[in-house]
């Protein structure tokens, strides 16, 4: 059978490295037109693979953080997560960075989604988990460049926070989205 | 009022340019920690602000775009967007966009939703509006770089789609949530 992306793809030429700047790699990618054949240059950046967690604890109150962001400039309403280390597994670094930003530990954990953050420039991965009952059991172990507060939220309040904005980073909407979606239907609004 | 975020905000001691990127600037920043003053470099991308567009047609079926990204190195199922030029408003942006790429337009417009694309990092914008009633008016305007196929699908197979991984681009699942965040209520799934 015909694959109707057979169109779309470019043919890689060349991948050549233009810099390490240590959280990802900035590559320069030479890549053939899918239909006409002509070459044209493109930037993209190797970047580590990413976890965040949906902790909720035994009341159903949400494990969130406040972080400031360099990119943004200003502080983040986030909830944890972090790089998955070299030859880490994902399940691993889902419960090593809950523990490590915020000292929450739980039982139970589900994988509830898999995103690209940013296919167009980063070719990694952000796995999602959700972890239930969870509870401070140890202590925080911030990395040197990390500042971050820990709070809870019930999940009505953290539906207002991503409604009103107060919760505006992509990929924790992203996160909020794939709870949702194990739960439920996305709907369209209503008119007007 | 103490600001609660006052121990959390980085000290910007100097932004240096390292390379432009077209697409992005690259940034060195050194920053002063919080609470012990001590400086650290950070790598940000200065990106220009995006849009994107989720299109219903008259039929309540969504506008969905085939693209190969050049990160991920495999075609993605999207929603229309793009880069907003330098100067003009997102809401233009976002008309342009779904045009140029999809051919289609639409006379009613909501803004409902904006992210940090990945904060950390890039410091842009993007800005999600809702098309109502989009039918297709015009021709499209690839640029030499953009190779794009256009198809509809309902709502409920965009859900489906969201939910089994087929659509896994963060931001368009982020435009999304704010779609179903304008209808309704994230939920927490069921336990086991």
């Amino acid at each position: 059978m015909a694959d109707p992306d057979d169109d779309l793809r470019w043919r890689v030429l060349a991948r050549t490295a233009v810099h390490d700047y240590r959280i990802f790699r900035a590559l320069a990618v030479r890549a053939a037109h899918p239909r006409t054949g002509a070459a044209r240059d493109f930037t993209v950046l190797d970047t580590p693979d990413w976890v965040n967690v949906v902790a909720l604890t035994p009341a159903d109150e949400v494990v969130l953080i406040r972080q400031y962001r360099h990119g943004a400039e200003r502080v983040h309403v986030e909830i944890p997560g972090g790089m998955v280390d070299p030859g880490e597994a994902h399940a691993a670094a889902a419960r090593r960075e809950l523990a490590e930003e915020t000292g929450y530990t739980a039982t139970t954990w589900r994988h509830v989604g898999t995103v690209e953050p940013t296919p167009a420039i980063h070719g990694n991965r952000l796995y999602t988990w959700l972890a239930l009952d969870a509870v401070v059991t140890t202590a925080c172990a911030h990395d040197p460049g990390e500042v971050i507060t820990t709070f809870t939220a019930p999940l009505a309040e953290v539906t207002a926070m991503l409604r009103d904005g107060r919760i505006d980073h992509a990929l924790v909407v992203a996160a909020f989205a794939h709870l949702a979606l194990a739960a439920g239907e996305l709907r369209r609004p209503d008119r007007g």
